[in-house]
């Protein structure tokens, strides 16, 4: 029996914490069992990537390639794959693998697992390094990989893999999907917009909070919110108390809270998405008064994301997308960095030259 | 017609921030068609007393005659009170009135309407001050009023109405009522022992979360604790990382929250019961990689005080109590100022002479 010969592929890979892609080409594991080989199409990108790139979080190994709103075409399919077949569209998120056994896993809620394994700078089972999508071809268990519906593009589909999601799961979760809701959305970003898009989409009254003017037309004319305050206004903010049935705050840097838990209603929620490493404050009695919660919740599971697209093809939900080719990626994360993107950036993997 | 005579009663005042209570005489309404005229027979002690007679909140009139935990036997009633006959043993707490109209009104958690009228220190619907429980009578509105459960002993019962109520509603309203629950206890006062009660009643694993060794005896013996855990021994904290369901902090001042969201599991809630003016902290990772909840609760409403009290006379729960003259209750007052009681003070007030 012959062996089989090692699969390479070409991904754009940083070397070091100056965050700088460039070309990289590295082995991939031949298709087992439960696996799918996934030719990329294209794959978004999000701020969680340049805080792997520059090893914010200080845990970031190289070469690596990050991406983790992937959508691509299945290439070829392991002989236990029943999910997927040659030529489907499919999509894979920020996790890549699970324990499988633990009360997370076995609640479907594998996001939650402490052994998850990230789509990108972690390592296999198999010992070798994760990489991610901004690369020729990815090989993933089936259970992390989702179809994407009949009809959505590629590159609209890419955004709702890891910033779709992670609105669309702490509503779900929380109960907060039925139609009439009040929602508020904090930041109007990659996760920002998305939440204002799924928010409309659900039915609900959305009300944007910005620190400044400069959003207004956006977030009214282009994403279709119905309210817009802004958080200096002290007027507008005191009309808007106690209106809301929770925040989507995606705020990634300290803020107060105080302004905006006084915006819920009784039973409101604020539900935080931006990881900030400077500790976050508030009043007891701000929270205890109107029985709010302060929480959060980080992406989703692989069963609501797959909800989460039924939902947005049967909506026409649409991201709004800025599409590049692999060799603008620089630019495109030094752009994101200064938020000079409305809103999601998509590489055109399958349609750029990963070789320079 | 005869003009009825105004009724007076006598009871113990604070007469200004120095919050030294002295006897004090006063008229209450005549029993109107809702109204209950209730003989007080005792009436537990509550740090919130503290605050209001010594002005903490800077929102007190004088006199004041504070106590919201009170016990009484149902003297008179009014034409259209259905609840009660006279002879009862009934329960009366914090708020003696609300609007009847709003959300939180409609929805029967009275506690949560903005206009609620407080049981003292407050302005009734007949523009007087309203006086609480340390006094030999209370007229208030039979919404307002509860049936102690037969065989329960009124100085049993008085810590129930807020102390008790404080801890049960908010076990009800987040769904942590069902057996086999994990819960912290953090703090040992009014509340808390009341907490370690009622969750060990409802069934739960209860850890007492305390700062020092000094009460691990009394928790464990006499409370009948599960387990008691210092929070500065990190061996300990750690091993009791990600386990328990919900956590009630008591901690009426500042306090860093990381520790206590550590011991929580995936989906636990840390339940605030302390009014708090300096802000609390917390990071927002912390909170979402284990979606937990920064959450809390204001009392009860009169439906959940019903509820907890048949909860307690069904267990036989008893709460630990020192029980008073009302000539010491300056005394009691300053002891639960320094935490020396265990757990409640009640005032034995129809065992009391008002008049020195």
């Amino acid at each position: 029996m012959a062996l089989e010969p090692e699969r390479t592929t070409r991904g754009w890979a940083a070397r070091d914490a100056s965050g700088i892609l460039s070309p990289y080409t590295y082995s991939l594991r031949n298709t087992g069992p439960e696996d799918v080989y996934v030719k990329v199409l294209c794959c978004g990108v999000c701020h969680t990537d340049i805080h792997q790139i520059k090893n914010d979080l200080g845990m970031s190994n190289y070469p690596m390639v990050p991406g983790h709103e992937v959508v691509g075409e299945v290439v070829e399919v392991g002989s236990a794959v029943t999910k997927f077949k040659v030529g489907d569209t499919v999509g894979v998120g920020a996790i890549v693998g699970c324990c499988r056994n633990c009360r997370p896993c076995k609640a479907d809620i594998e996001q939650y697992c402490n052994k998850k394994i990230w789509s990108y700078n972690d390592v296999y089972t198999d010992g070798k390094p994760t990489q991610g999508g901004f690369a020729g071809a990815m090989v993933v268990d089936q259970k992390f990989v989702v179809k994407i519906p009949e009809g959505m593009a590629p590159e609209q589909a890419a955004p709702l893999l890891c910033a779709g999601v992670t609105v669309y799961s702490p509503l779900s979760h929380f109960g907060l999907t039925q139609r009439g809701l009040r929602g508020g959305i904090l930041g109007i970003g990659g996760v920002g917009h998305m939440g204002v898009k799924i928010a409309k989409a659900m039915g609900h009254h959305v009300t944007v909070i910005s620190s400044s003017e400069k959003k207004r037309e956006e977030a009214m004319e282009h994403l279709g919110a119905d309210e817009y305050v802004v958080s200096s206004d002290s007027t507008r903010m005191q009309e808007a108390a106690d209106s809301l049935d929770y925040i989507i705050d995606t705020v990634p840097v300290f803020h107060p809270l105080e302004p905006y838990l006084s915006l819920l209603k009784l039973d409101g929620k604020l539900i935080l998405m931006g990881v900030i490493n400077t500790p976050l404050q508030f009043l007891t009695p701000v929270v205890m008064l109107g029985r709010k919660s302060i929480t959060g919740s980080f992406i989703g599971s692989m069963k609501e994301t797959e909800e989460m697209l039924e939902f947005c093809k049967e909506k026409g939900l649409s991201s709004m997308i800025e599409v590049v080719k692999m060799d603008y990626v620089n630019k495109a994360l030094e752009r994101l960095e200064k938020n000079d993107v409305r809103y999601r950036f998509v590489v055109d993997v399958a349609g750029s030259k990963l070789d320079q």
